[in-house]
This record gives structure tokens, C-alpha cells and sequence, in this order.
């Protein structure tokens, strides 16, 4: 019986490869089997990352999202369909692992941290070898880009989505020192109104493309109105006590 | 006249020399001057991460907390003598920029939150270049040794210091689905009281000395009494939507 495989899910940052790890840049240029997520027809963002860092003979699994746009967030078809596409990928991964290949699967920022390595993670726990590298997150490089310190002293940190409802937006924003709203894009509207309710529209910031080419930082009262891209985040610094 | 040096703030992450990134891996390797704080008498937990990194004719600027252990936090004189300390670095590093050195300042974790290198960067901005590596924080090296995934969907995460009062603590717990408590050491009573108190206490875990030599995750609920070492944080895991 072959020993199996490991299934790393190897963080790999913001954007930018000269910020992985020196062992997510070790694993990822070593890896005989490389898997990541992508849309249907596009290229993948995670693959994006390491453009040139894989090895030539590298075989590469590409794990394409079901197209869902069609189905509301709110129909269990949706969830449905999302939990076979995981559990299908998963099993992929695994019979890799199980004929003894180790994987490497591309994750973008952290992997424990809104990852959709989680999705996999959960159904291969028990069955294959799996671990994981952490990685620099997104907010890291935003809140890095708009250079300023973002937490100080007892400075409390909230994390909020900005797919939330804009009441719970408030409430979350209103309770923190220092914020981060992920899950932007087509939200902004929301998110802008729930900052003003809370008194914090003055002091956020949007953050696009941390990191990546087009890196942009803009106070919120200036950016412009109507979604913003995928790689977007608002941060509100926290101005804790310092000496 | 000589350009100013460029002084880099370079986070090197949790701990583990292995988890620096690319970028902070060879800034460190090629620096020729090389700052850190530490306690008097002590080789600095930052120095510690990049032992055997270093060039041997690299310049060592070691910056020593002033002892303030008698000095109550509330008084006063403590923060004027915290000021004061690193006005005084300031100006050590400033004087080596501006006679054109470039200077690497090493962090422990990322410079931009509750890192000490924040106290040098607002009294540098605007006199000499400024630049900002982000990293690894402590908390994605504790959830990742956890092994489970920290947060899903909408889970809103809050990180907290444990030095907060009992009640702001509860308070916060509430709000949040996810949770990070850093500054735990001798704070580890109250944080276990208040998790009792906001109903959390079962699902925490206690991390010790993430990503390095004596790695330890334990369930609170079977963690000892008493004050926790140094490198120890508390995590609550989301358990938000997922397909």
C-alpha cells in the first residue's frame, strides 16, 4: 500500500509574490501537482500569483466554479450546488493523496481566514494528510498601503463583511476602534451610508489592489460613488493610546 | 549633500524564520544596518527570528526599553519615559538615514499592528524614507495551529486585548462570532472569566508560542490556572454559513 500524499493549502499573500513566504515560495516551486480555484474561463487568481514560479513539469488542477449567477443567495439550490462542487474537487485532491501524490493547493491571502480552502479542508480532515501555511492577509497589505499604523495600544479590531445588512454594519462599527470592511465591491453604497451612521465616513479609507499593480488609496469621501473592484477594502485606522 | 537612507520597517512574522516573507528574507540577508528592540540584558525576541540570517559585517543597532517596571502604567511618567525612549531611537536611526545609510528595523509579527516600530514611524515621517514590509501576524500562525478554519461567510472577527477590563471584554466578546484575545499572560484569568461570562469559554483555545519551539494548543477548558508566557493568544473560531 502506497503511504499517502499531503494536501497543503499554502497561503500565498495579498497579491504580490515577494510577499509569500520563503515556504510557500519553496513549496510552490517544488510542487508536482498544483490545484487552485478559478472562474469558468478565466485564468485564476491564485494561478495569477505564481505566473513563473511553477515548474515546467508541473501537473496543474484547475478547480472551476460552477456558474451560480443565476440562482439567489437565498435558495438552498445555491448552497447545494456550491457543497457538490466542493465535495467533487475534494475528491480529486484525495485520490491524488490516496496514489501517494502530495498537492499543493494555491490559496490567496490566508488560507484559515475566508478561504475557500476551507470548503475542502473540512471534507479532507481524517481522510488524507492536510496542512496548511498561513500567509499575510489582504488587509494586511491594505491597511500597510495607506501608510499608516492601523491598531495601537488597547485599540479594539473588527472585522466586518460588507455583505452584512447595513443595521448590522452600523452596530459592528460602532462597537470597534479600528476597522476592515472586506467584501466591498458592489456593497460600497451600503457601507458608506453605515460608516456616516456611525461617524466613521471622515476616517475611512478604500484601499483597491494592495500590493498589486494599480494599488490605490483613497479617503472614502473622495472615491467615487458605485462598486468598486473585487480587490477592495475600507479600513478605519484606530487611534489608540501611545507614548 | 548625501540622499537619506530609506529605514524599512520589516515584519518578520509569527516567529518562524521560515514563515518571513521573500521580500523581509532578503532585505535581512543583505542589510547593513540592522535595528531592534529589546529588553536590557536580553538578545530580543526580533533578533532571536533572524539568527544565522544576518551578514556577519552587518551593524547591529540594539534599542533598550528603559526599565519601567516601577513606574505604575497609569502614572504619568511612565508614558513621558516610553516617549522619550523612543525619540531618542528616532533619532539614532535618523542620523544613519540621513547620512545615507539605509537601516532595516526588524518586527516581530506585522509593523502595522500593535508593533512597536509604529512609535519610531510617526516620529520619522516626513524627516527621512519611510517604507513598510507587512508580515505574518501572530494570530494567523495561532489559528493555523489550531487546525481549524477561523472564520466563514459573514463571521464577524474581533481582536481584543486582554489587558481591557473584565466587562469591556464580555462586551466585546458578545459582539463578535469569531475572536482573537492577544496580551493574554497574566491577563488569562479575566479572559477566562470573561469568555464564562459571554458564553464562550467552551469553544476557546489557548495558543502558546505559535509557529515556534514548544508549539501548544490546548481547549481552555483543560488550559492550566494562572498567567500564560508571553507568546500566547486566545482564539474563538466562527462558525459562520458554508456550503
Amino acid at each position: 500500500m502506497t503511504a499517502p500524499g499531503t494536501i497543503r493549502g499554502v497561503g500565498l499573500g495579498p497579491g504580490d509574490p515577494d510577499l509569500m513566504s520563503v515556504r510557500a515560495d519553496r513549496l510552490v516551486r517544488s510542487a508536482r501537482n498544483v490545484a487552485f480555484f478559478r472562474k469558468a474561463g478565466r485564468p485564476g487568481r491564485a494561478r495569477a500569483i505564481v505566473a513563473g514560479l511553477l515548474s515546467e513539469d508541473a501537473r496543474e488542477i484547475a478547480m472551476e466554479y460552477p456558474v451560480t449567477t443565476e440562482i439567489p443567495l437565498s435558495d438552498p439550490a445555491y448552497n447545494a450546488c456550491l457543497s457538490g462542487f466542493y465535495t467533487e474537487q475534494t475528491g480529486r485532491l484525495r485520490a491524488l493523496a490516496e496514489a501517494g501524490e502530495d498537492v499543493v493547493v494555491l490559496c490567496e491571502g490566508d488560507p484559515f481566514f475566508y478561504g475557500s480552502f476551507m470548503h475542502l479542508h473540512d471534507r479532507l480532515l481524517g481522510h488524507v494528510p492536510v496542512e496548511v501555511v498561513p500567509a499575510i492577509t489582504g488587509m494586511s497589505a491594505a491597511w500597510t498601503a495607506t501608510g499608516r499604523p492601523m491598531t495601537w495600544g488597547d485599540d479594539l479590531l473588527s472585522v466586518v463583511m460588507g455583505t452584512l445588512p447595513e443595521a448590522e454594519l452600523v452596530r459592528a462599527m460602532l462597537n470597534a476602534d479600528a476597522l476592515v470592511v472586506m467584501k466591498v465591491g458592489r456593497n460600497l453604497p451600503k457601507i458608506r451610508a453605515a460608516l456616516a451612521q456611525a461617524g466613521r465616513a471622515d476616517r475611512a479609507v478604500l484601499v483597491q489592489y494592495a500590493s498589486m499593480e494599480g494599488q490605490k488609496v483613497t479617503p472614502l469621501t473622495e472615491a467615487e460613488d458605485g462598486p468598486a473592484p473585487y480587490f477592495s477594502i475600507v479600513v478605519v485606522h484606530g487611534e489608540g493610546r501611545r507614548p
